[in-house]
């Protein structure tokens, strides 16, 4: 299934307890359809405040269902929670939108001005200066490719390692209607706990002036997680997309 | 002063004794900076839900403000608030954000998708169907310049006359994060109570296939407020501009 939240409400995808999650939110759903424990798996599981606009998961079910009639009954049981499925489709029983993911790709939002946000609140990160685009990208190149991100990955990253490649990291200047954005676009088969936040966090600084574009790379090479610059907020974030081999959805 | 809001929290633009309403909001901030009462007046007083992207209003202060100083307390005592002042200026006295404006511009969004919305819920009307843009860009075509718009203006309209010019309504397809939106602007000097809602129900209804094009004329001449078609939800409404002969903002 392709899913889109928004994020605010939920302690992250991941299933807790004693706080509202994508994912719990979700097996209630699927739950109404056939009664018992359900159990699914998503290709990221993003962090409390991040939104999805194309993350997958997969489920099993019993029955077979037509794919958009599945679809239909899960919006109508995830009501009123921000939570739509886009699109079910089925998949072969080996299939997991986890380890089956050849890339995911993130949208960072952030917005420049001095005002508070109205109507974007909660969707984009908002800094009151101007940022200087092509230092950010500069400064980005950094960390394009095969490297070690331990300067980038949260201390309670669980990936065994920090060897990570990044396929892109595409910055841009938007005009939006709040003002201007600068909208970061990121690729990688897989990211690192807090690898976005703190790549955005950082690149920030340098957009700033307050690090030179050089200073990325001394970050990264210093494999410690002090040399990393400050982690932003999770109100901007986007899981976009993720692909796969077998083009589900297409 | 240029004013963004989210409609969703207020009753509409207006006062009232007893509902949140944007004018209250900054008329509470006013009263910290200035302790007395304050009546500002906007361009236009949108209704509830109506959100404000480019709204104009104008207050009389005792005190001399340095503009910038002013809008950033505003913002400080409009918190928490989904009310944000994105610019001050000082105009003469006989400046009225209402009877000196020559034109308002509004955009309406609009998403043709099954799923739910959740990132955009209160920002856009959604509709489960495709809609025909040639059809509706036809229909609108009759709306286009001097009429009586009787047929077009809520029965609780206060305005003296129903003859209104519209001078443009410019409908696009977009796609957008959320899937495929369907954006109105339209333009007039002032516009009269539901106007734009009575008008996009009514286009919906042509894009669906429901009404011909032509029928928008019919309705039109009726001069009958009962020939309009459904009058649209709030929710993907916005005031984005107002036009004034001196453009105090630029």
């Amino acid at each position: 299934m392709l899913v889109e939240y928004d994020g605010r409400p939920f302690a992250g995808w991941q299933r807790q307890a004693d706080q509202p999650s994508v994912q719990g939110a979700i097996e209630a759903a699927l739950a109404r359809l056939e009664k018992r424990e359900h159990t699914i798996a998503a290709a990221g599981r993003t962090d409390a405040g991040v939104h999805g606009r194309g993350q997958v998961a997969h489920c099993d079910m019993e029955k077979t269902w037509d794919p958009f009639r599945l679809s239909e009954a899960l919006n109508y049981h995830l009501k009123p929670n921000p939570v739509a499925i886009l699109k079910c489709v089925a998949v072969s029983d080996d299939w997991h939108a986890r380890f089956s993911a050849t890339e995911r790709r993130y949208l960072f939002r952030l917005l420049t001005r001095r005002a508070p946000s109205t109507l974007e609140a909660g969707q984009v990160w908002r800094v009151n200066h101007d940022l200087d685009v092509e230092a950010m990208r500069e400064g980005a190149q950094h960390l394009i490719g095969l490297h070690d991100f331990t300067t980038f990955r949260s201390t309670m990253c669980q990936s065994n390692s920090p060897v990570k490649t990044i396929d892109e990291i595409q910055i841009d200047k938007v005009e939006g209607l709040a003002g201007t954005e600068i909208q970061f676009r990121l690729r990688a088969r897989s990211f690192l706990h807090n690898q976005v936040r703190s790549i955005v966090g950082t690149l920030e600084r340098v957009g700033a002036g307050a690090w030179a574009p050089e200073r990325v790379k001394t970050a990264l090479e210093a494999a410690d997680r002090a040399a990393c610059g400050p982690v932003c907020p999770p109100d901007g974030l986007y899981l976009t997309g993720v692909s796969y081999p077998d083009r589900p959805f297409d």
